[in-house]
């Protein structure tokens, strides 16, 4: 009984503890990235072939660890204000391209609330992990053994 | 100057705003509803449709407003706890329809991040108003004018 009690927490999670944990993260970040700058021209670990590409192509959408940098400062200032701007152009291409889910809104508003919810959980978990990933990478350019 | 710095303001809103209000919307309904029994059998006036198609047919999945009254408690009490079930068979249904969504994940977590927010956001709104229209339904059900 105990076990099946133990099993129904490890599969809950809460959300305000991963929204807390990313403002740490990026907190921790900041705190370690002195000179930001180094962070240009610097590939992201996940995105090398990615990167390969873009130095072959003009005009591509690469991003180096520089613009991570700067995307993980944002999202941190929006997840710490709670404000959402309702105009934001890439979420509307965003929604234009997910044209599926509007009538789903209708039909079941719980499971699109859950899965708004569980997808918002797990962008936070990918986000931190990619803070972490800043920093590690910065201490590696300047010489610090983790 | 002034007009854009108001047209900004109103262009954004607050999640946590949303889901305080969502609270009370439903901590209202609660408090109004003494007998949720009557609501059984009793259509939502955006359901008619699918409410008749129901009576037609066997096995439906049409919800009354009684189911109504329990899903938007349901949700209140996630909202409230914040705790999200990972292992959620609804939520699992809903991400298998959208697949679409994974390869983007990797490609725009920003992008996903303000998807899911905005959805929340929209959400929360959409059963705010469905709150409201059980009270105001159950009003007129028990003779109270409004």
């Amino acid at each position: 009984m105990q076990s099946a009690e133990t099993n129904t927490k490890l599969n809950r999670a809460c959300l305000l503890l991963a929204l807390r944990r990313y403002s740490a993260t990026v907190l921790n970040m900041e705190q370690t990235v002195l000179l930001p700058s180094l962070l240009r021209d610097v590939e992201s670990d996940e995105d090398e072939d990615c990167f390969q590409d873009c130095h072959s192509a003009t005009g591509s959408s690469c991003k180096d660890l520089y613009d991570y940098y700067l995307m993980l400062k944002a999202v941190r200032n929006t997840v710490e204000s709670g404000l959402i701007t309702l105009d934001d152009r890439k979420t509307q291409t965003y929604l234009a391209q997910n044209k599926t889910l509007e009538p789903m809104l209708e039909a079941d508003p719980e499971a699109l609330f859950h899965f708004h919810l569980r997808g918002l959980f797990s962008v936070m978990g990918n986000l931190t992990k990619k803070s972490q990933g800043v920093t590690t990478k910065y201490m590696d350019i300047i010489g610090i053994m983790n």
